[in-house]
């Protein structure tokens, strides 16, 4: 970018560094900082800061939490004998939506790619060994994305955690409910069937 | 949004204060800035705080300035004579694209639009006549947007800078170049056609 003053052109950096934000959509989010007022820019940038510095890990399951273990894994009335595995820790917001589970997440920290370098040993995979050797489990769910990737990886998981005994299931393919099979997929339509149940 | 927690919340909250962002790209944007490392946090949240502390308003043409005036204005290579008024202080990056223009800017800070009590007091009109009562001025070019906010707003200069006796010109309408007939708009097409030139 050119032409604007040294401080803009900053923020505009800034916000280019922002998933899917391109020079236009940057320069429109700077102008609209520029209209606000300095406790609102002081808010903005202490919601960024604050975030980089109290978002933290949860030693259990390693998604998001403000303190050493999450509310989720903290929660006594939850089932800890099912655990979910998700992609990100981003994924257990989007399954806790899901009001019907009551079980415990693990987060694997992304999914295998051996393209980009995502090896096992990059993943939190090595942690929920520990879990399950700790023992009161009674099922994996894997709920890695049906991408080529989180298919691998749950591949993969079923594989190495076979040897614990452990019941391991995976989140079913099919038709999205409210949507058309006149849109779907071919592949997804495979599936489906594949996945048909008596009635 | 429920279900994260609060520093994320906040971040997302945060985002959701930019122009065109809904819950689902705030999330999106909040989860990137997680996987900022703590520097990359500091230096963006810094950008923010900047923009909001070092950015001013040059004290001649209203527009955007690191000190009381800004480069613009203070060039002595330019035509302090030709004022280009602008709507808003970006206005002025998108012109000085135009390699051509060597004269200087006025942002009026906005456009006319009762409806959105945004009256002739809230606009820098004032500042624009003291800089024409000083002398010195041959033209003034309305280049407010090309909507019905801002021809009102150039109607009501073009009316209340005549008795100034200086030129006053619009931007010319017409077909944008490099683009196609078929798709222009009527009244773009009415336009062009108003405006039409000997060759």
């Amino acid at each position: 970018m050119k032409g604007y003053i040294a401080p803009i052109e900053r923020l505009i950096d800034a916000f280019r560094r922002l998933p899917g934000v391109g020079a236009k959509t940057a320069v429109r989010y700077a102008f609209s900082v520029l209209k606000f007022s300095e406790e609102e820019a002081a808010s903005f940038a202490d919601a960024v800061l604050g975030a980089a510095r109290d978002v933290r890990t949860c030693s259990v399951c390693c998604g998001f939490s403000d303190g050493d273990v999450c509310d989720i894994c903290s929660d006594l009335d939850r089932d800890h004998g099912i655990i979910c595995v998700v992609e990100e820790a981003k994924d257990v917001t989007v399954m806790e939506k899901v009001r019907g589970y009551r079980g415990v997440y693990h987060v694997l920290g992304g999914s295998l790619s051996p393209l980009d370098n995502m090896t096992p040993d990059k993943l939190h995979i090595k942690e929920l060994e520990e879990r399950i050797k700790a023992g009161g489990i009674k099922e994996i769910i894997l709920a890695t994305n049906p991408t080529p990737n989180g298919d691998t990886t749950a591949a993969y998981l079923a594989r190495i955690l076979e040897p614990y005994g452990v019941k391991i299931s995976r989140l079913a393919y099919g038709i999205p409910v409210g949507g058309d099979i006149e849109y779907a997929d071919e592949v997804t339509l495979m599936r489906a069937l594949e996945g048909r149940r008596d009635l």
